[in-house]
């Protein structure tokens, strides 16, 4: 078992990382106070249910706590806000006051709507992630919970940290081949940023990950939880610095919004934007290599590097500037420098960047 | 013009309270940093829209700023999700970014729909209140923002501190008389809770307030607002001294709720609260001249002291346990101990306070 710490003053939180831990749930709840006086409430999805939900409730219940559940449709979809209130029905009625706990099991929608539930239950509550995807690695670090607007994804929402995340290896292996690679685009991303070594680790390892092989999942896990814990540490509130996560998400966000919701993986649609970053990085001057090592890391993990044809780049284009990072009427993309290093740069020609997401569609120019 | 500062570290603010402040809108918002680069976006309502927006709009214009605007329906009913998303379209389609400011022109409801707005979109932006109501006194300070659920008021929400609130008393000269009487009911719980005087110069002064003189609002507004900035920045996040400001609450939301958000105005049922909070506090053995002077500070400013007749006490009581005030299965009071001080009761007998609730009808019993 391995424990990394999120470092934010009195919102830190550990990320407890290992095996057969959701046993002991009952004791990591009380070490970390949370109440036996006040009901808590588990949002998982119908994926998640049918193998955990059952097993969760009956060792809370174990452990002296009462709790209400509640299940929604797996997918994007359900990070909507007509889906938060079907949330805030059953805290309601469940009689959730300021002092119990929201239970987020399952992967980053789930992780999502909950925090979101939490963050705005009466004005606030406490907030526990049970994350049960690779991909939620990633959005169970750094306290970034949202619902989505039909216009634009994740823009209602609120940076509110967990008490702690409880990481069970074993809620990962009933998870299918596409969300597997899925989880692993984001684990590959902390490493492009930040860690040139453990990028290249990830492609030496890519069939153990993809094999689901336990003793590389929590070496991957903890390294990429470690690597954005330390970003975030230093920036929690996206001022600067924390923008170096999105590399990929600025083309990301808009293929899965013009693609609508469920076409791709949220992983797939950023490791297509992480091919696109890395062959803007190349337009604009660095080394050739960083495009082909990108792409062969993506593609070691069984990622898509193009977008399907269909995708118009004036949609594309439109949805970028919907986005958060759409900042002042400045486009900001994450640019690599080399593998393991970013720069946030500002003001990438329009036309610049029209040119590689038409180079993006399959079909197109495979060389940059 | 006065000034009251609200003292929370970084997130201080100051209230300007006075004539005429509108006209200087641009250098206010120019002295607080607020972006020339980034649309504004202002939300009022359709009773406040036609006698201050195209002002407003035209003052930011000639001021340099772009703005988008939202005006929702009056009334408590556009506390909603649902208006909410509109809103955040309106954000969306104005392109509001990180930088951009939410402009909250008019009572309570906008101030708490446009906050929660600014609290959540893109994880939260600026807000300023241009309050056009005496109740906002109350709601402009402290930074609790809300939407209500269909089974409870302000269940899903935010703390979200504005940069200023401007205060311009010409923007309340428009008032209807029922609106100003329910504004005064939260002026006079702020001198209950903490400022025995301060209640009784509203007593004194009732028929100057309720008649919108000029300098009696300003005195009035800058101490209420003042008492409240005081509690507030003991207590942001309301652990427990801020509970105190709550008087009047536990049953006055329950009358909301019960009636139909719209039956009685916040401040009416919260006056009615008041009443009742009183008549418990004789019934637990306080003086018997706290229910008296209660009563007739309220009835001074042509608030009710009492309710329908139609309203059951079965439901009252149904709808208080759902409030968030009831913490940890017990039920939460603020009981006076004299004019101008009060305590937080936990445990009060529930039959204590059914009794309460059938003397609250009207033509119950008058006297405690």
């Amino acid at each position: 078992m391995r424990t990394v710490n999120v470092d934010l003053g009195e919102r830190s939180y550990p990320i407890y990382i290992g095996s057969g831990l959701l046993s002991h749930i009952g004791q990591y709840f009380k070490d970390h106070g949370i109440s036996l006086n006040s009901p808590l409430m588990i949002v998982t999805d119908d994926h998640v249910a049918p193998h955990y939900l059952t097993l969760l409730e009956k060792l809370l219940l174990e452990a002296g706590y009462d709790t209400v559940s509640k299940v929604v449709k797996a997918g994007e979809t359900s990070k909507s806000l007509s889906v938060l209130e079907e949330v805030m029905t059953t805290a309601i009625e469940g009689k959730l006051d300021r002092n119990s706990t929201v239970i987020a099991l399952g992967g980053g929608v789930v992780g999502d709507l909950a925090g979101f539930a939490a963050a705005t239950y009466m004005r606030g509550i406490k907030f526990v992630q049970i994350p049960t995807t690779i991909l939620a690695h990633d959005s169970s670090v750094g306290g970034k919970v949202a619902v989505n607007h039909p216009l634009a994804k994740n823009m209602i929402g609120a940076f509110h940290q967990p008490e702690m995340v409880l990481y069970d290896l074993d809620t990962l292996q009933t998870l299918p081949p596409r969300d597997v690679a899925s989880g692993l685009s984001e684990m590959v991303k902390h490493g492009l940023i930040r860690d040139g070594d453990f990028a290249r680790w990830c492609r030496e390892h890519a069939s153990e990950l993809l094999a689901l092989d336990p003793e590389a999942l929590e070496y991957g896990l903890a390294l990429g939880c470690s690597i954005k814990a330390d970003v975030v540490s230093r920036d929690e509130r996206e001022n600067d610095l924390r923008a170096i996560l999105n590399l990929g998400h600025t083309i990301g966000h808009a293929i899965e919004a013009v693609a609508g919701y469920g076409e791709y993986m949220h992983g797939e649609a950023i490791a297509i934007g992480m091919a696109g970053s890395a062959r803007l990085a190349v337009r604009l001057g660095r080394d050739a290599s960083i495009y082909d090592e990108t792409v062969s890391m993506l593609q070691s993990l069984r990622l898509p590097v193009t977008m399907s044809s269909h995708l118009s780049t004036d949609d594309i284009m439109d949805a970028m500037k919907h986005d958060k990072k759409f900042r002042e009427g400045h486009m900001l993309f994450i640019i690599p420098d080399s593998i393991g290093s970013v720069s946030i740069v500002k003001d990438i020609p329009e036309q610049l960047v029209r040119e590689t997401i038409d180079q993006l569609r399959e079909g197109g120019e495979t060389h940059v």
